[in-house]
């Protein structure tokens, strides 16, 4: 059994990440490709509740660090319950999210330390690794422009501008430092635009499975 | 304002840990100490929903990893929530559970290297240690023997004897290594001598307050 490709997609408030993975899904199954469609934090029954603690406006009290150990409590049992059985199944997976978030989120976000993170995903995640990340850029009020349309906010969307410009520098930092990785979408663009930029960055993917 | 002290409790199941904090409680309130008493996990809003969540025998999937950060993530809550703010205002803190638990549980009875949980305790417990730790020590078939009047088991106390085992040899481990803050109290005995045992414990600890 061959193993199958891990995809990611990361990106701050109103860059349309959710419009890309439908498009991103139905392309892939176009393909004949079996693949587990997942998200973080959540994708299981454990992660879903720590989503709704996470996202949830009342918790405005909760700690950074708690904060931290929430969401790598959720990515801990999501590896490790769905991607890593999927993936040795030969599934592909798209996840929306994954560690790159933390890093961009509670650590440019909200300060935790770079090491702290890195130390927790080096036995959290378990070796997983995304074969490719596509990163969703847009300026930040361009995509808190289009995010304010969607009613009430979360507890982390209720964040100030700053957050998400730190959010922004640290996701830009990151696919900077890992090109192999990464593909950094333009998100300004229109939804076909979007579609087609991630369609041609998964094209190598493909290539390498056929 | 002189910084009030940190008491711990651990112990098994069955040990008799509830009987003894409300006799401990009594005890220190009738000396005029102002006295905070909370659980782990637990004792904040997050700490009690995560409390649910960690409990909850139908989570019986959950990975070792991700109780081990959800123990943590409901401590960081706790420790700057309720604990260093109250030892800061002079009042004293009887907590039931704490970091020693995390070695037990976590370490001992799941197998999560005592080194990562080393690493997390670093930095989720901002330096906040117990002053004194009282571990009530039974042998895991006593221990049971009185924790089965008790109606359903949670999805810990569902556990073998010999995670039980484990958590009791870490637990006698720590408190060997550790004399200075901790006293093994044998639970063993009736409440009055268990209680009497602990309150000596604890004079010390008056005297240095008074």
């Amino acid at each position: 059994m061959r193993r199958g490709m891990f995809i990611s997609l990361e990106g701050g408030e109103g860059a349309g990440k959710s419009t890309l993975l439908a498009g991103l899904r139905d392309h892939l199954v176009g393909q004949g490709i079996d693949l587990l469609q997942t998200r973080e934090p959540g994708g299981t029954p454990l992660g879903e509740s720590l989503r709704q603690i996470l996202l949830d406006p009342a918790m405005r009290g909760m700690s950074a660090e708690s904060e931290l150990l929430l969401m790598f409590a959720s990515r801990a049992q999501l590896v490790r319950e769905r991607i890593a059985p999927a993936l040795d199944a030969g599934q592909w997976v798209l996840c929306d999210r994954f560690a790159d978030a933390s890093y961009a989120y509670q650590g440019g976000g909200r300060g935790q330390p770079m090491e702290r993170i890195a130390a927790l995903e080096a036995w959290a995640c378990a070796g997983v690794i995304p074969d490719l990340t596509l990163l969703l850029d847009l300026p930040v009020a361009d995509g808190r422009a289009r995010a304010a349309g969607r009613g009430d906010a979360d507890r982390i969307e209720a964040e100030a501008d700053a957050f998400f410009e730190r959010v922004r520098t640290v996701y830009r930092a990151r696919a900077h430092a890992e090109p192999q990785r990464f593909r950094v979408i333009d998100a300004g663009g229109t939804p076909a635009q979007v579609l087609a930029a991630a369609i041609a960055a998964l094209a190598p993917l493909l290539e390498r499975a056929a």
